[in-house]
């Protein structure tokens, strides 16, 4: 990963500010003839687009997605597929008016990245976060939608696990749940009392954080590349990348530590279709390399930091101040990481994919 | 990061296995004059090195490194510096014996990499671990030697926090107490408990895990490269490329996951030296860029794969069977990673101090 | 280079096709804080683009640029500035009127990349040529404009020094008359006879091709980074991706083979401004490195592809057949090169420049 | 290609200086179970070593080269195979006695890269030219027996077409006589000649260029990858990269500039086996893609630096002053650049293979 773009043989750039004309990606090195249309794209962005529910920010955006080049349609497939050219995403900023920014122009807003922006180029584009917005993680969306058609019979679905300190229970684990509750939440049992929860938070102008889990499901044995390409590295990278993260853990994780050898080390039996391992602890990844069971990665959201609590900050002149952080925001900002997470591991297994079809064959 | 090779213009490349000839790497990028020597590459490995308390692998290696290339004798600065081309070091091999490797030949260790990397390459050395070995991470020390000469003014420093369930006591760290124990453990009052701990543990052939957290301070504000050459993005795919590491976390990490967005933000004040920070639960980052602050990474090590206590696992041919490993391990191996993180988070920051100066100067 | 990318620090990604709605660029890890507005870009973009003399092709388009991200209006500066993230340049097509495609929908075209692009991918963008025409050159000059702002100080220029045939006099050279006649020719003399040469060409139907010269003024002592890394691979790479060109030369060129040793050797001179070399075989580099002198580099244009004369050739399935392309082609297209090498070079220099500030300062 | 890596799947990185302890390369990315001993690669060596003839510098080097890891010996296979990871290639330096360098160690040796060097790293390694020494293209012919292996199916081969103005003849080209002369010459009735030519300039202590040409058969259609990826583009770096060349062409090169469209085109016409171009102006690649076609490049190799004729310089310290090169060198270093010129198109084709085979399969 380097500067503004991603990946190796399957290669994401993406570019935009928050408020400047448009946001968007250049998807390289994706294979040719996939099917691939604005809707395929368009249904992963609807999932991260804000203002679906009382509990994401209101600003109103479609984030409608233009397909700007490396697609045609195929007189052969009957259909539009990729041509093996880049393909540009294009989503225009529709919400960009000009609203008052003198009260953060100056200001470092703690938690923000307005303090280390303007250490590190001297200046900083105010208007709603630069670069640095959230909403640059649209454009890791769409072409996340790409690499979902490299990965033909991957499944890559994320949920949100924890919300402050409060879990879902494990055993209650639903699928199909996911989809159908403001939370990601797999959990039914917990999402009214996340609601309350939540409620609470958002009305006491506060905000809290969130872990999310990532399974993908059906990935082959043997993608990953030791020892500076390893499958885990990459997904650390990618996770730790998204706005707020700030800890990835793959399967046992953190709780990897307190485990003893006996109780870590996944058997092996065989069965009719192959290898079965007993567990998995290992999330998928040994040494590295996918394992043929699921690819499970965890990933914790800090809060929002922009809160309606009064904080201490300076500003660029070095004059100590305060700042609050008005109109309405996330009160729970991981909520909406979760197709954020999916995209990045979708974008991480087509590339090594790719990789490990170029180096091995098959 | 990609196959062996990480950094963008601080670039290493490490080589070899276990039981070859040798193992080693190549610094490419380094800044020529920086005064460098094998001792002061020789003085980290030697941190690194196993066998040096019952606590660790009895496996001898004297691990001396030699410089083959990269480096001369100055007559301006009357020593020997660096050329500003490839710094290759070499650690030969001594004791690869030729042990009886017929009991794990055929068959995958559970936890190892066995399993992964034969149904990724169609065969695997098998000797010693092959490429997965840990013996890899002096590679690793050795690039971080150099990248520390790069990161004049920087101090790096590791220490083991936690050890199976049982974690230091924050309030009695002490640096100094780091390098007279051999559990790199910054808590004087801890390191009784955890030798009593361990050696149950190792004389029961089981082995347990730790959790790791490398400090960086006098990192100067800036620097980082957004979107994905974030700073916590490269700790993280560095910090998880380490053997057995199954989690990464920046700050507060997944404890940020239960934080307010008023208890998360970091406050900031004016002081002679300029902007101090309040709090630190950013771990020295935000926006993927650095704040001036002391970088915090924490990482988990799961414990060793190679125990004394039968698994049942699959061979080659695809026969049910079990496997336990004979001959003295690390029982913890989270231990002699502490040397390694630090010289992980050496180079990305060394990486990273050289991609700042290319792009903005200064 | 790889794929749609290039440079490393200062980072260059092209992306669309000839008939496709728009085509553009992503100029990544530009410094910060230096003036950039759209005509700055639109002044390079009109010297490329077509429909100016009868010698080019007929093709309207205005070749318009829009910068999509990285600037912003700075109040410090009282200017538009970089902000140091991703800038996007985009180009839209107006010129994509449906045409008739069915002549050469099925057929390949003797001398383009339909045949390649069809056995790469198994289907190819016919209209226009695709990712393949010509047109993609515009998001070239484009990117060339941003490294210009990076190259303070050095001068980037470009004339035809040779059509068919027929060489400039050299003695003759005057950089005033370039701007001044439709072939970038630096030879004022010849000016009359390459118009009655090409209206010959042109009217037959046929083509011809040329060579261009770049010459970079004011270049540092120092660019460049052996082995791989030479300035001028790293131009030859650049120069050898436009449309059509077979063959780059440094300096003395293929010329330097017929050279002995003695005549090779610029000998070197002190001034009173530094050393000072008494001939520039080498194209201002060696070892790969930039000596300080002019950078001089030559590309080779093959002849337009696109004839009014009946080439034999086949179709996608396999059928001998004929073809001629009808409408109106650039008779030499290596005349629109000229602003298109100046860009190329442009940016492996700015590309260069950073990488040095990186590893060694200053 | 950047610093001292190339390649993106199939990655060589080089290391070491002339006098250094050794020089070699690490080779990444090199596909699992290719049969690969030491003596595969001794045999191009072989072939570029010095010594071998009167017309070669007699610095005597065995160039005898070890493995050092990525292979094992393969109970299935009976042989000895890649493993996938990354293979080391060591040399060791055997005739680096310690000369006396107070002639060169101050005086810019005109035509080298002395100047350069210092002006970039402020210091550089004296002895026998350092990193810029031709020895290092060593390490590239070992690397190039490598790539040979993965490119099952395709010849690279290379011959000297062109000494000082004297070109062989086309029509008598006979590739099995090529190894069996000093020159690598493929026209048998030239060999005479070039002794008595290259003598005459040995004994006068003075040097001259050559053209070297290098032609791949076998390459199946269809690899490079437009835009920045294109098999020329890389072709070109490679070429470029190699020590004192001045220039690349592919197919007609230069001379395309002097075509007519309709004399350039290759047609196509069918046959039994597939199309078959009825030409090769493209020289196997059209639009950066393989054709299918022989690929073939030629490039420039300036004459020898090093000469008996005092040549007027400076030296470090500013100072006027003369040097002239005792000892006895290549009287045409492009001689020996022919095994050096087919190991950079081996490389250059074995990467693209892995990277088609990556995007498009099969």
């Amino acid at each position: 990963m380097s500067f503004n773009t991603f990946g190796h043989m399957f290669r994401v750039t993406t570019f935009g500010e928050s408020h400047g004309p448009a946001i968007g990606c250049v998807v390289d090195g994706c294979p040719p003839r996939l099917a691939l249309t604005a809707e395929d794209i368009q249904r992963d962005l609807d999932r991260r687009r804000p203002g679906q529910s009382r509990f994401t920010t209101q600003r109103q955006e479609p984030d409608q997605v233009r397909i700007i080049s490396g697609v045609m349609a195929s007189e052969d497939a009957g259909v539009q597929v990729t041509t093996g050219t880049p393909i540009t995403l294009l989503i225009e900023n529709t919400d960009q008016r000009s609203k008052d920014y003198s009260d953060i122009k100056d200001k470092f807003r703690p938690g923000h990245a307005d303090f280390t922006y303007e250490a590190k180029y001297g200046l900083r584009d105010y208007r709603g976060g630069g670069r640095s917005s959230a909403r640059e993680t649209a454009s890791r969306v769409a072409a996340g939608a790409v690499a979902r058609k490299v990965l033909a019979g991957v499944t890559v679905r994320g949920a949100l696990v924890q919300m402050g300190p409060h879990k879902i229970d494990r055993d209650s684990w639903d699928w199909s749940e996911v989809d159908h509750n403001p939370f990601f939440c797999p959990d039914r049992a917990k999402v009214a009392f996340y609601a309350d929860y939540l409620d609470g938070i958002r009305k006491a102008g506060s905000s809290i954080g969130a872990v999310i889990e990532i399974v993908a499901e059906g990935v082959p044995a043997g993608l990953g590349a030791p020892i500076y390409g390893k499958l885990d590295s990459d997904l650390a990278a990618a996770l730790m990348s998204i706005n707020a993260v700030k800890g990835v853990e793959i399967g046992a994780g953190f709780g990897a530590a307190e485990l003893s050898g006996e109780d870590n080390a996944d058997e092996i039996r065989m069965s009719n279709h192959g290898p079965v391992f007993q567990s998995n602890h290992a999330g998928g990844i040994l040494g590295g390399i996918s394992t043929g069971q699921a690819v499970v990665a965890r990933f914790a959201v800090k809060p929002t930091s922009s809160i309606l609590t009064s904080r201490r900050t300076i500003d660029r002149h070095g004059a100590e101040t305060e700042i609050l952080t008005k109109g309405r925001h996330d009160p729970c900002v991981g909520i909406r990481a979760v197709p954020v997470g999916e995209a990045m591991v979708a974008c991480v297994l087509a590339d090594h994919l790719l990789r490990h079809r170029g180096q091995v064959g098959g």
